[in-house]
C-alpha cells in the first residue's frame, strides 16, 4: 500500500469526522419525526384481534351460564388490557393517530385512565432517526462513518438488546468506588472482557478496562496520560503514518495543549520523544498496520483497534499492546450511544487516563454504559449461548455473520461499479486466515479509499460533490486529494444510490455536470 | 458574605469534585450487587396471586363443562403469562433467587421458554448503586455533591420517568442535521425549553439550546468558544470571585491550553481581556452572585446556574445572560446520566461550542439525552399537567416540593447541630420572594460552607477527617482552610449520621480523637 502514502502532509485542526456533515447535511430536508415501523404495527395488531376473536367465539357458544360468562369476559378483558400495556414497552412510539385507540383500550377505571394518559404522553417522546431518508435525486452523504447499516440487524433481535431504565436508577456519579475507573459500570467491564474472549481479537487478562464517551475521549485521555508531567517540558510529538484518520490532527491540536502537539506523518518523523498512533485496520485505507517507530527509546504507542472485528477483517492474532482503543460505534453500530473503551496494561497510565475523563466530563453516561453492556452481551450470546439459551436450544442472532455478509456484498458491488466507471480505482483486496471464523477471509474495510484517475480531476471530493456525493478528501488524511474516503456503513438505500451513480460515470460526464458542481462548490 | 472571601488564593489544577472521592471512597467496602427493592417485590407479588386465586376459585366451581373449562384456563394462563412478561418491563431486575419462579410462569412452550431464558439473562444486567450503604461507624463521604437525596423522589414516580430503548434506536451520530447542535435530540431541546418556561428561572426564546456530557463539558466548550481565535494571541485569563468552584481552576488548566489560563480571584483581577465565571447560587457558599468585572470592555462572562432551581433558592428573576449553564445532576439529581445544557444567545458562539463537543466526544449520548428529556418532562408535568393528565384529574409528583421540603428539613437539622457543637458556624440564612412558588423562601444551598472556630484547628477538613467525615477544604475554593464544603444532597442515612456526629463535637474532643485523626491523616 506504499503507493497510497504519497503526498503526505500534516493538516491543521478544525477538519473532523462529523463536521463536514454537520454543515453539508444541514442542506438536506429534516428527518421525519415519526417514521412508520413494521414491527410495531404487527405487534399492536395481532395479539389484540386474536383475543377479541376468542371472546366472540365464546359469546356465540354461550349457554345459560352467567357465572362462567362473567369469568370469561373478565379474563378476556384483562388479557386485552395487559397486552395493550405490554405493547407500549415492546413497540416504538406509535404515530399520533393511534393514541386514542390505545388509551380507550385501557380506560377501564380512572386509575388506568390516568396511566393510559401518561403513556399517551410517553409516545410523544420521539427519538431522532439520524440522517433523513434518501431518494435517487438526493445528496448522498458518505462523508462520515455513520454505521446505520447495522440498524437492520438490531431490528431483528427483539428485546434481546432492549434497555429499560427506571427513573431512580444510576443517579450517583459513582459506579464502583473500588475500581481505578470509578465511573465504569461493572456490567460493562464484564461484557467487554467476555466479548474479547469470544472473538479473540484482544487480550484482556491483566488489563484495566476504562470507559470513555466514545473512543475519541479515550484518545485524548491517552495523549494526556502519555505526555511528560514536568511543567517545563516541551509538548510531546504526536504522529501517525499517512494516510491517517483525519481527526487525529484535529483532536490533538484544537485546544493548543502545552502537553502534546501534532507532528504529522510518522514515516518522516525525526525526533526522539513521540506518541505514535497506530490504527489497524487503518482509517481511511483499511490497511493492516504496525508501529513504524516502535524501536525508538522515548517512543510510546496508542493502538486504535476500532475496526479490528470479524465483519471488517480476519482476526489473525490476539492483540496485546500497552493501550488499545475500541468503540461500539464500529463494532455493533451504536454510534449514538457514544461508548468507547480502552484496554490498558499499566496501572499508572490507567489512573491518569481516568483522571482525564474525570476532569473532562466527570465520568461517562451510565445509561449508555448499561446499553452498551446489553448490546455486547447480545453479540456474545450469538456465538457463545448463555446457559439459559443453551438449555432450551435457543440461539441469539449473530452480528458478525450479518456484518461480514453485508460488507462482502457491498464491496463486490462497489468494485463492479468502479470498474464500470472506468475512472475510479480501489485498493486491491487482501485476505488472511481468521481465527474466529476458522476460514480465510478477505478484508472488507468500513471505508473505501477511492482514487479518481481522470487527468482533469485533481480534487476527487469536489468532483463527486458535483454529482451530489459527499465524501472526505484525501487531503484531510495527509494524502493526495485525488483520493477520497467513502463510508461503507450507511443504510442500504443510500449505498445503492451511491453505487448506481458511481457506475454511471463516464469520462467527460464531469463537464456535463458542471452546473451542479458550481452550485455545490458555492455552498 | 464578604467575610467569607478572606484569604483568597488561586489553586493549581488537579483537585476536583469527584477526585478526592475516587481515592477516599476506595477505602470503603464495595456496594452490594443486587440491593433489595420494595416496589419491585410488590409489583411481582400482587397481580400474579390475584390471578392464581381467580383460577383456583373457577376450578372449585367447575361443573361438567370441559369446553368452558378449557377456555377459562387458556384465558387465565394467557393473563398470567402476559402479566409476568409485563412485570419484567415495570420491575427492576429482581435478585437471582427469584428467577426460576418467573421463568416457570412463562414456560408454556419452547418459544416462551427461550424468551423466559433471555429475560433471565437480562436480570443479570445489574446497574451500579453508587456509594455503598453506611452504618453509624462508617466514613461519611460528603466531599462531592452526589445528589442521591433525589432517589427517594424518583422511586415514587413509577413509570413516569422510566426509559425504554429498543436495540435499534438512535444508532446514528446525528440527531437533527438542521440544528446548529446537530447531535441534540429534538425532544430534549423541547423539554429543556418547557421546564424553563414552567419554572421561570431562565429566558429561552431567542436562545440556542446546546447539550453536553454534563455541564463541565459545556464549561470547557464556552472557554474554547470565547478564546481569541488568532494563533498569535496570548491565552485569555479565566477568573471567578473566591470562594469559587474548585473545578474551575482544575478544568481550565489541566491540558495547559494555549487558548485560556486560570487567573484566580476575579475581585483582584487587573488585566483587560478575561472570561469571568459567575456561579449563582454559588458553589461552595450558596451566595447569589453577579459579575464583578462586567463593566470592562474585553470582558466576557459565563453564568453557571446549576443551582438556580426552586429547591435551593427563590426564583427572583428570569435569567437572560449570554451563556447560561445548567445540568440534570443538580436540578433532578440524575448525575450518572451526565447531561448538561447551555442556553446561548449568539449564533457564532453556539457554533464554536458545538464544534468543541464534536472534537471532544463527537456529540453526546442519545440514550442519556432521551432519559433527561423523560425526566424533565416528568418534572414539568407535576406543575403543568399534560392535557391527558388534566382530562382525568391525575397529577404527577412534584420534584421541587420534595426538594424544598428536604432541604428546609436538612438545613434546620444542620444549624441545630452546628449550634450544639459550639465550634462550627454557618453562613446566615438569607431569603427572597420566589416568583415560582409565589411566597418568600429561604435559600437552602446544596452545599454547607462550614467554618470551624476552634483556635487549635487551622485545617477544618483534616480535623473532620479525624472524625471520619470527608469534606472539601476551603483551600480548594481559593479560601481559608478553616472552611470546608459539605454536600447537603446525600442519602438520608449518611446525612443523619453526619449531623449526629457534628452535634456531638465539644471543645477538646478533637484531642480525644487524636488517634483516628492520625490514622486518617496518613492515608
Amino acid at each position: 500500500m506504499a503507493a497510497f502514502r504519497v503526498g503526505a502532509r500534516a493538516v491543521e485542526g478544525g477538519r473532523f469526522q462529523a463536521n463536514g456533515g454537520g454543515m453539508a447535511s444541514s442542506r438536506l430536508q429534516a428527518p421525519p419525526k415519526n417514521p412508520p415501523n413494521r414491527e410495531e404495527v404487527a405487534l399492536r395488531g395481532k395479539p389484540r384481534s386474536n383475543h377479541l376473536a376468542a371472546a366472540a367465539k365464546l359469546r356465540r357458544r354461550a349457554g345459560p351460564m352467567p357465572l362462567w360468562r362473567v369469568a370469561v369476559f373478565v379474563s378476556v378483558a384483562l388479557n386485552v388490557a395487559t397486552l395493550a400495556l405490554l405493547l407500549y414497552h415492546y413497540a416504538a412510539p406509535p404515530p399520533p393517530h393511534h393514541h386514542h385507540q390505545h388509551s380507550r383500550l385501557t380506560a377501564s377505571s380512572e386509575g388506568s385512565l390516568a396511566a393510559a394518559a401518561r403513556r399517551e404522553d410517553r409516545t410523544t417522546m420521539a427519538p431522532s432517526t439520524g440522517k433523513p431518508a434518501v431518494t435517487p435525486d438526493s445528496v448522498i452523504n458518505l462523508d462520515h462513518g455513520d454505521p446505520t447499516m447495522f440498524e437492520a440487524f438490531w431490528r431483528e433481535t427483539g428485546d434481546a438488546a432492549e434497555l429499560v431504565i427506571p427513573g431512580w436508577q444510576t443517579m450517583s456519579y459513582f459506579s464502583d468506588v473500588t475500581n481505578i475507573c470509578w465511573f465504569l459500570e461493572p456490567e460493562l467491564d464484564q461484557q467487554v472482557r467476555r466479548l474479547h474472549r469470544t472473538v479473540g481479537n484482544a487480550a484482556v487478562d491483566g488489563y484495566h478496562v476504562l470507559v470513555g464517551t466514545g473512543s475519541t475521549q479515550l484518545f485524548m485521555a491517552a495523549l494526556y496520560a502519555l505526555s511528560p508531567a514536568a511543567a517545563s517540558a516541551e509538548p510531546i510529538s504526536v504522529v501517525s503514518t499517512a494516510p491517517y484518520y483525519s481527526s487525529y490532527p484535529a483532536v490533538t491540536d484544537f485546544l493548543r495543549s502545552g502537553l502534546f502537539r501534532w507532528a504529522g506523518d510518522a514515516s518522516s518523523f525525526e525526533g526522539d520523544d513521540y506518541i505514535e498512533l497506530v490504527c489497524s485496520p487503518n482509517n481511511p485505507d483499511g490497511t493492516i498496520r504496525e508501529a513504524v517507530l516502535a524501536s525508538k527509546p522515548g517512543g510510546k504507542t496508542v493502538h486504535d483497534l476500532a475496526y479490528y472485528w470479524p465483519q471488517y477483517t480476519a482476526i489473525t492474532k490476539k492483540a496485546d499492546h500497552d493501550i488499545m482503543l475500541f468503540t461500539v460505534s464500529k463494532s455493533t453500530g451504536h454510534a449514538g450511544t457514544r461508548i468507547g473503551w480502552a484496554l490498558v496494561k499499566d496501572r499508572a497510565i490507567a489512573e491518569k487516563m481516568t483522571k482525564f475523563v474525570e476532569l473532562n466530563t466527570i465520568g461517562v453516561s451510565k445509561d449508555s454504559q448499561l446499553r452498551a453492556a446489553k448490546v455486547l452481551a447480545a453479540v456474545s450470546d450469538g456465538y457463545e449461548p448463555s446457559e439459559a439459551d443453551a438449555r432450551v436450544g435457543a440461539r441469539a442472532p449473530r452480528l458478525f455473520d450479518f456484518g461480514r455478509r453485508k460488507m462482502v456484498e457491498r464491496w463486490s458491488m462497489l468494485r463492479a461499479a468502479a470498474a464500470a466507471s472506468g475512472i475510479f480505482t480501489l485498493p486491491e483486496e487482501t485476505s488472511g486466515f481468521c481465527n474466529f471464523t476458522n476460514e480465510t477471509a478477505a478484508t472488507n474495510p468500513a471505508f473505501a479509499w477511492l482514487r479518481c484517475d481522470r487527468e482533469d480531476v485533481d480534487d476527487c471530493a469536489s468532483f463527486l460533490r458535483g454529482h451530489k456525493i459527499l465524501t472526505r478528501s484525501g487531503a484531510q488524511f495527509g494524502a493526495d486529494p485525488r483520493y477520497v474516503r467513502v463510508s461503507m456503513l450507511d443504510r442500504d438505500d443510500a449505498f445503492d444510490i451511491f453505487v448506481r451513480r458511481l457506475s454511471s460515470f463516464k469520462s467527460g460526464e464531469g463537464e456535463a455536470d458542471g452546473v451542479s458542481t458550481a452550485i455545490w462548490e458555492h455552498v
